[in-house]
C-alpha cells in the first residue's frame, strides 16, 4: 500500500469501540464491527460517536472524551426512545426484514405501537445522532462522516439537510433484500429508509449481491439510479490477530479441554443465537447425517458454541428455546453411554470459540441470510486439521469463499447432511488444498483492504467535490 | 374486435372445467380459472387436458371425451404421486414460495421426503401431463398448447424436447417472487422450474410487476433474457355473468337475509381461507377501527365469507384455526346484546358471496400477495351502495384499480383500520365516482380481453415460426 494521508473521520455507530463500566473503567467492545473498525483508529484521526448504553456511559455523554488514539463522543438517549429504537424497530423489525425472517401470514403487525416506536424511537434516536454529528462538524468542518449499519438509516439525510457539502459515507453490514420484501414496511417508512441512505455520498455493501439489491430497491421505490454512489467492500479480519489469539493461553487452555473430550470428528458451529443463523436446521441436518451413517455414531460430535443474543426481543428468546429443544431431540434420539452427539453451549466464551476454530473437521455456516459471516473467514486461518467449510449460498462470505467451500442451500437439510458427510470424507489433499486457498484469500484480502476500498471511494468523492 | 380465426388449442390445467361425479353426471368446476377459461370454449377448438380427481373421473381417464363444445382428456395419476404433487409440492411449497409465506427461520425444511415428493410426485405428474399433450399433438399437430399455473412448470420443457416446433404458451396465475425468495428452493429445483417455463414460446402474467420479476429471476438463475417471451395480461371477469347472477333467485334470497340482519354499515370480505389472503390481520385492523370509533359500535359489522381451502395441508388447517381464534377474540372484546361485530362464515356459498358484493359499504381486500384477486373486480360491478374498495398494494388488481381504491399495506393493520374509517366516511359523490370508475375499467377490460391479448401473442409466435 502507498502510505495514505491521515484523514479526519467522524465514525458513527450505535455501539462504540469500548464499553465504559459502572466504575468508569474502559473495556473493548466485542463484535466484528467494533473489531474491524478498531484498525481505523491506528491510521486515521477519528472521532467516534456512539450511544451511551449504561449508567456509567450516560454520565459521560455529551462531552468529547480523549481516548488513547481517538476521541469518543457518547450520545445519551431517552431510555424509552432507545428501547423503541433498539428493541422494536432495529431488532427485530429491520433485522428481520433485512434477513427475510418474518412469517408474513402472521408477522409483523405494523400497528400504532410500531408507528410510535418508529417516530418517537428510531427517528428520535437518529435525530440525536445527527445533532451529535453536526456538533462535531462545527468543530471539524472538513471531517468525513462514516455511518454504520441499520440503526442509522435516517441520520445521513438529517446531516445533509444542514450541511449540504458534508462528505458522508455509510456501510451496511447486513444483507439488502430485494424491493418486494421491503414492502413489509409501509411505503412512508421504506421510502424514508432509502432516502436517508441515499443522502450519503458513498454507500458500501459486503457483496455485489447486496449492492445490486440496493440499487434495485432504490430505483423501484424512489426512481433514482444510485449505482455510482455504491461500492462493494467485503469486510474481513486481521489475520495477525488470529495468529496471536490461537497461541494465547486462554485459547490453548480451552483447546486442551476440547482435545481431551473430542471424538474422532468434530463438526463445529460458532454463532450468536440469532434466527438468521439457522441453528435449528443445522441440528436437523446433523440428525439426518447420523441416521444415514450409523458407522459414525460415537465417532462424531456437533459442537455448537452459541453466544446468547438479544434476549429481550421475544423472537430471539423463542428461537433460543427452539435451539435447545432441537438439540435435546437429536440427543434423545441418538445419545449413548459416553457419547452425546450434540454439545450445545450457550455462553459468550471467545477463547473457546477460537479453540474450536483450531479443532473443527467440518465448520458449519448454514445461515439463512448473512451480510458476511466472519466465522467463515476467521476459523480456517488457524484450523489445524485441514477442516472443511460448509457454507450457505446466502452468506456474504460465499461470494469470496464459495469455490473452496461445500455450498449448501440453507433450507435444504438433506443437502446439508450430505455436505457434512462429504466434508468428513474428502481426502486429505483435497481438504488441505481447499483450506489453504481460503487462508490465502483471507490473508490477501484482510480488514485493511476493506477500509482502503472505502477510503479510496471517499477520496474520489472529496476530489470530485473540490472540483 | 375483428372476428378471429378459430384456433386449435390444447388447454392444460390441473383442474378441468367440469367435475364428473360418481354417478357420471357432469358439473361445472368452481374457481376463477375454470370460469375464465370457459369462455375460450365458445370461440376456439379446444381439447382440455386435466387431472382425474375422483373415482368417477379416473374411470374415464385416457380417452378423449366429447363434451358440448370441446373435448376433455382426463389424466389419471398414481394417487401417491398425486398427493406428493398436490399436497406437498404445489400446495404448500410452490404456493408458499410464490406468495412469500414461509417463516424462514423455521420453515420450510427441504428434506429427503420433499426431494422424493418433487421427483416422484411433481415431476412424475408433469411427465404424465406431457405424455397426454404429446398424444394430443399426434392427433392435431398444428394445435397450440396453453398450460396453466404453478402445477405444470415442468411439462412445457418435456413437450418441447419431443416436439421442438410445437407452439407452447403458459399463464402463471400467481405472483412471481424476486430471485432471492426463489432461493428457498435448492438450486436444482428452482432452475428446473425456470427452465421448464422458458421452454414456452409465450409466458403470461397478470401484471407488469410479476412479469418483470420473472424476467429478473430467469436472468439471475439461468442467465437468459426472456423478455420477448413474456406478456402481461390481467385476468378479468365476464360482467354479463355478474349482472345476471346479481338478479338470480338464490342471490336475491341471500341478499334479503343479509339486508334483514345488517347494521347500518357493512365491511365485507370474500376469500378462500388461504394464508395469503391476510384474514387474521383484517380482523385485527377491524378491532383497531372499533377501538378508535366507539360511536360506530352496533352500527357496523365485518362480514367475512370464507370458502374453506386445502384443509388437508397443515398450514391451511392451522390458518383456519387462527382465523377463528382472532374473530372470536375481537367479538369477545366488543360484542353486546344484539350486536356481533364480526360475522364469520366458513362455507362455500357463492350466492351469499354475490349478495354480499351488492351490500358492502367497504370491501376489504388486504391480501399479503395475490396474483390478481378477482373479488376486487367482481364485487364493484354489482354493488348497490356506492361501496369503497380497500385494496392491498400487493394484489395484482391494484395495478389496474389502485387509483380508485383506498390503498393499504397488508402488514400495516393501523393503516387498514384508517382505510376502513376513511371508506365508511367518504362522501357519497366521491364514493360513487370511484365505484363507477372501477366498473368502467372492468367492463372495458373483461375476460375476453385477457384471452385476446394472449391469443394475439400466440399468433405472433405462430407467424414468426412460419417465416
Amino acid at each position: 500500500m502507498v502510505a495514505q494521508v491521515r484523514r479526519k473521520l467522524i465514525v458513527v455507530s450505535n455501539r462504540g469501540p469500548v464499553r465504559v463500566a459502572r466504575d468508569g473503567s474502559v473495556h473493548r467492545s466485542s463484535g466484528g464491527l467494533a473489531t474491524a473498525l478498531r484498525s481505523l483508529l491506528q491510521h486515521q484521526d477519528v472521532t467516534w460517536i456512539a450511544s451511551a448504553t449504561s449508567d456509567g456511559e450516560r454520565a459521560l455523554a455529551g462531552d468529547t472524551l480523549q481516548q488513547e488514539n481517538y476521541r469518543l463522543h457518547l450520545v445519551a438517549h431517552d431510555p424509552q426512545a432507545y428501547d423503541w429504537y433498539y428493541n422494536v424497530v432495529a431488532n427485530p423489525m429491520l433485522w428481520f426484514v433485512q434477513h427475510s425472517l418474518w412469517e408474513l401470514a402472521y408477522t409483523p403487525k405494523v400497528d400504532a405501537a410500531f408507528h410510535r416506536a418508529w417516530r418517537d424511537g428510531y427517528a428520535a434516536v437518529n435525530e440525536a445522532f445527527a445533532r451529535a454529528v453536526l456538533a462535531e462538524l462545527e468543530r471539524e468542518p472538513d471531517a468525513a462522516v462514516f455511518f454504520h449499519d441499520y440503526h442509522l438509516y435516517l441520520a445521513p439525510k438529517l446531516v445533509r439537510n444542514s450541511r449540504p457539502d458534508a462528505t458522508l459515507m455509510h456501510f451496511v453490514h447486513v444483507p439488502w433484500p430485494q424491493p418486494d420484501y421491503w414492502g413489509v414496511l409501509p411505503r412512508a417508512i421504506r421510502c424514508a429508509i432509502h432516502e436517508g441512505l441515499i443522502a450519503n455520498d458513498v454507500i458500501g455493501f459486503h457483496t455485489e449481491r447486496w449492492r445490486r439489491n440496493f440499487v434495485y430497491s432504490a430505483r423501484e421505490l424512489l426512481g433514482d439510479d444510485v449505482t455510482r454512489k455504491t461500492v462493494t467492500a467485503p469486510i474481513s479480519v486481521d489475520p495477525a490477530e488470529f495468529d496471536e489469539l490461537g497461541e494465547s493461553e486462554p485459547v490453548l487452555a480451552a483447546e486442551r479441554e476440547i482435545v481431551a473430550q473430542r471424538p474422532e470428528k468434530l463438526v463445529v458451529r460458532v454463532d450468536r443465537t440469532d434466527p438468521s443463523k439457522n441453528i435449528v436446521r443445522g441440528f436437523g441436518a446433523f440428525e439426518i447425517y447420523l441416521a444415514a451413517h450409523p458407522e459414525m455414531h460415537r465417532r462424531v460430535r456437533m459442537l455448537a458454541l452459541l453466544d446468547p443474543s438479544r434476549q429481550d426481543v421475544p423472537e430471539y428468546a423463542e428461537y433460543l428455546g427452539a435451539i435447545e429443544r432441537e438439540a435435546r431431540r437429536v440427543n434423545d434420539r441418538f445419545q449413548q453411554q459416553g457419547w452425546t452427539p450434540v454439545e450445545l453451549r450457550i455462553e459468550d466464551d471467545f477463547p473457546r470459540s477460537v479453540a474450536a476454530y483450531k479443532q473443527f473437521d467440518v465448520l458449519l455456516v448454514n445461515a439463512i441470510f448473512d451480510g458476511m459471516n466472519l466465522v467463515a473467514k476467521e476459523a480456517p486461518l488457524i484450523n489445524t486439521r485441514d477442516g472443511v467449510v460448509v457454507l450457505s449460498e446466502n452468506a456474504g462470505a460465499h461470494a469470496e469463499l464459495g469455490d473452496w467451500a461445500l455450498t449448501v442451500n440453507p433450507f435444504d437439510v438433506a443437502g446439508q447432511a450430505e455436505a457434512i458427510h462429504e466434508g468428513l470424507t474428502l481426502d486429505q489433499d483435497e481438504r488441505h488444498r481447499r483450506l489453504e486457498s481460503i487462508r490465502a484469500h483471507v490473508r490477501a484480502h484482510d480488514v485493511n483492504e476493506w477500509l482502503d476500498v472505502q477510503l479510496a471511494a471517499l477520496d474520489r468523492v472529496a476530489t470530485t467535490a473540490r472540483r
